[in-house]
């Protein structure tokens, strides 16, 4: 029997993190601060302060799978609270500041967090919810320059108390080193714990040539909150290869994103469409204001992208690419790269590939299943999407598993609740939510793929198509429009446009116009609401 | 205390060999035969006998923790071996044809293989080492299309005989999956063994946009032999990421090479330096004879590349890119890639820069050692480089520890017996191997430096320094050198030219004229000859 005789190395992020200094001491950390000023320092400015904020924790008494709240936007001192946090053994507990207050308290309660790391900018918000919750210490970035409030530990303070001299506690890779409570409309919040393991996986998934393709070359701007599935892995990844990094702070309004992706030549970026669609009317708007790197990769997820928006882009020459995740899935579980083989299509057929969520990420196992059983890849079938892999949960924080059935199947992959068709070559398309299905007569009705066909309309700017109770067919979608700029479509006008592609029974009863439409806390359309 | 929710999730190879038919299947495979003809077929072809190969395999008694020896050259049917092995559980011996017969016995004893897949244009040389081994099964791929000799198993029908439908053992990721016997110039040969873990982590370290860039879109063409420290990964690299892959089979000459990278269309290949100064020398004797692909990546290890020859194959239009390692790390060290904080060099700086064997890849640490401990980096101390990480070996195949001490350090890392410097960058440059270090007086003298700098001579083609000894100074260094095609350097100029630039006790006190420099197995000069 021949043993392996390769070194037992863990996969921790300590390894990342003590890379930093080494190799990449004078590359740039840019933060927007609340005044919208720009606060910028080095690798090894972030490494020193780093090591200082987990050696003031320890002083503090947090202990291995002590899980440290942060109620934060992006910047760098949430970047030193995604290190310091997990190189001590302790667990990064990201709060999401969009959910209601009640949400964040039980969250709070049921993650056990005894410490708390708070923007001064958000004291506000913790004050909403600070009654139902008790941390041992309260912990404030100074953002604003203003005093810390009585009662409160100064995060510069704290840190400067400490030497940063310590030694790093022992870690196996499967130890916790972040957490994040689901947002999901249904049903209480769930938390997911992340591990060493699992995120550097996730890291060299990300980093890959047929990924994000992301370099020590790379200016990374994540737009999507470090709230949010950790920022979707990229400070980790980012710092993993010593891409410079840019944080956008608490100013995610267009016009504020565009001057920072300009003045510090961002070469990716990534976030929610909701997002784009803003930046896209932003630049259309002022044609020629900003000028921003040629071939800039943006990132979309969390909901699917039209494809209008990915070719609206191309023409400013900013390249829109799709992936797919969730909470659950660390996030990364498809990515949508061009195979070389598809380079032969037509350019509608390669946009239309473009719009999917693309290929499955290595050791991201995916298939489709249905009431049938497992349906095959012809771009046809459809079903929920299952995955399973190394950086994917297998359960939910101190949920007992006959709670969580619903979520996993028997055979231990999760159910992502999203329906989906994959093709031949493996492409995952999302066809809708599970729930976001309308059931008309004995005919589904894709949600999704209606909205897409109404955004396609050059007098719409926004829509949610829902289901509303319906005597005879059960259910029946009702279509809610936002009308572009200037623009007053009628209802008749988007019948006639929807039935040029559409049979009847799918197209809308009826045709609803709005000003917005509600988001969730994560920046996609609230259809509830 | 907060657990992780991660599922358990192997890395194996299984889960990349599984992926490829879902999402690679029309790529292609291709391999140049004995004959010289093109043998072509698709990851689903290679996927479908690649099964049959570890059914049959299984059938034929081969159990978990069992070493598959192989004696092949680079081909398609040397693929299938690297996975039908590992899937099942057993481990994949690649034997060095290069090696002595005597050697390979004693490897193939010390391994204690029982099976051998050998290429049949190499049964000749199995012939001078078969009756110091004992076989149970030698399986013969007809490579020649000849009928297999009497007393061996023929690989198509060993595979056709089975249906490919098998169940796939339990795996750990820790678990052996194969191994490779160092080629030292000293001692017996020592093996190390690879776990299906080390082997997808470094397969993930190869792909980062920092280091291979590897992709789907690559045509990659390993010259880099299957039996040498896996073809650096590569196989295992190529097939994570589905690139199309070119095999050249026994023809390793520079002409069959460019002929095959110009037909493929290959975009990034892998070598030692003489590989590349053949090639070099073939394309200056040939202007306009090969139309490659632009900017084709020549990735260079084994031993340092001179720096002229990077500098010649940019005027071609063809990137030589430097790496380092050995059997021992996988064998991937560092990769130089250039940060973009160097973009603002001069370019004989920056060519300076690409000459070095590059950055630490993630995950694997270095370190500088000397008699006075660790060295700073500061690109001046030079000492021993030593690693260690989770794709390096921290023992050797039934070596007893004792009988290795001189291989590890007491805290663990590996002595790689490469002097180097790193500089304050993080960039290594090798100084010497330990061994050739010429110790003349109180100083040391780098034969590897005296080396680069006579090939700097454009009457020059080949030079290697070594040490004699010598009443006073203890060592001396002696040149011997290969002129340039139509050359005649005297002593005299060489001199002259060394100390334009080096001290006077620098300098070889003898030059030697050959006609050509003995090589080892894996293609470095062999001093000792």
């Amino acid at each position: 029997m021949v043993k392996s005789t390769m070194m037992d190395f863990p996969l921790t992020l300590t390894h990342i993190f003590e890379r930093t200094p080494k190799l990449f001491g004078k590359t740039e950390i840019v933060s927007r601060m609340p005044d919208k000023s720009l606060h910028r320092y080095t690798y090894r400015d972030f490494y020193e302060r780093t090591r200082r904020l987990a050696h003031a924790l320890l002083e503090a008494g947090v202990k291995k799978g002590d899980p440290v709240a942060t109620l934060m936007w992006n910047h760098y001192a949430h970047l030193e609270a995604y290190f310091a946090i997990p190189i001590i053994g302790a667990v990064l507990h990201t709060l999401n500041l969009r959910l209601s207050p009640d949400d964040i308290a039980y969250i709070v309660n049921h993650a056990e967090d005894r410490i708390l790391i708070v923007d001064d900018v958000l004291l506000p918000l913790y004050d909403r919810f600070k009654d139902k919750v008790s941390f041992e210490k309260v912990i404030v970035v100074p953002l604003t320059g203003k005093p810390v409030p009585e009662g409160y530990v100064d995060y510069e303070e704290f840190i400067q108390a400490v030497s940063g001299d310590f030694d790093y506690p022992q870690i196996d890779e499967r130890d916790a080193c972040g957490m994040c409570y689901t947002s999901g409309t249904t049903g209480r919040p769930k938390g997911v714990v992340y591990s060493h393991r699992s995120t550097v996986i996730h890291a060299f998934g990300e980093v890959m040539a047929d990924t994000m393709c992301l370099s020590m070359r790379d200016v990374l701007l994540p737009v999507v909150p470090m709230f949010h599935a950790n920022s979707w892995g990229l400070p980790y990844s980012g710092t993993l290869v010593g891409a410079k990094q840019v944080f956008p702070g608490p100013h995610l309004d267009a016009e504020s994103l565009l001057d920072l992706m300009e003045a510090e030549k961002v070469t990716i970026t990534a976030g929610v469409p909701t997002i784009w669609l803003a930046i896209l009317n932003a630049i259309e708007s002022n044609p020629g204001r900003w000028k921003l790197t040629p071939g800039m990769r943006m990132i979309v997820g969390g909901s699917a992208a039209p494809e209008p928006m990915i070719r609206a882009f191309d023409k400013h020459n900013l390249r829109v690419i799709h992936a797919w995740g969730m909470t659950e899935t660390s996030p990364l579980g498809t990515f949508c790269t061009l195979k070389p083989s598809l380079d032969s299509l037509s350019e509608d057929e390669k946009y239309s590939y473009r719009a999917k969520q693309g290929l499955p990420v290595p050791f991201v196992e995916v298939r489709v299943v249905s009431d049938r059983g497992e349906e095959p890849w012809d771009g046809k079938s459809m079903g929920e999407l299952q995955v399973r892999g190394p950086w994917i949960t297998g359960s939910y924080h101190k949920l007992p598993p006959e709670e969580a059935e619903d979520k996993f199947t028997e055979d231990g992959w999760l159910r992502t609740g999203d329906v989906v068709v994959i093709d031949e070559e493996g492409y995952v398309k999302i066809t809708d939510r599970t729930k976001d299905l309308i059931k008309s007569g004995g005919e589904w009705i894709s949600s999704l793929e209606l909205e897409n066909a109404i955004l396609a309309h050059p007098k719409v700017k926004g829509a949610a198509v829902i289901a509303v109770p319906h005597p005879k067919w059960m259910e029946r979608p009702l279509a809610v429009v936002v009308p572009a700029e200037g623009e007053k479509p009628t209802a008749e006008e988007l019948r006639e446009f929807l039935l040029a592609k559409y049979p009847k029974w799918m197209v809308p009863d009826a045709f609803v116009f709005v000003d917005e439409l509600p988001l969730t806390s994560v920046g996609k359309i609230h259809k509830s609401v």
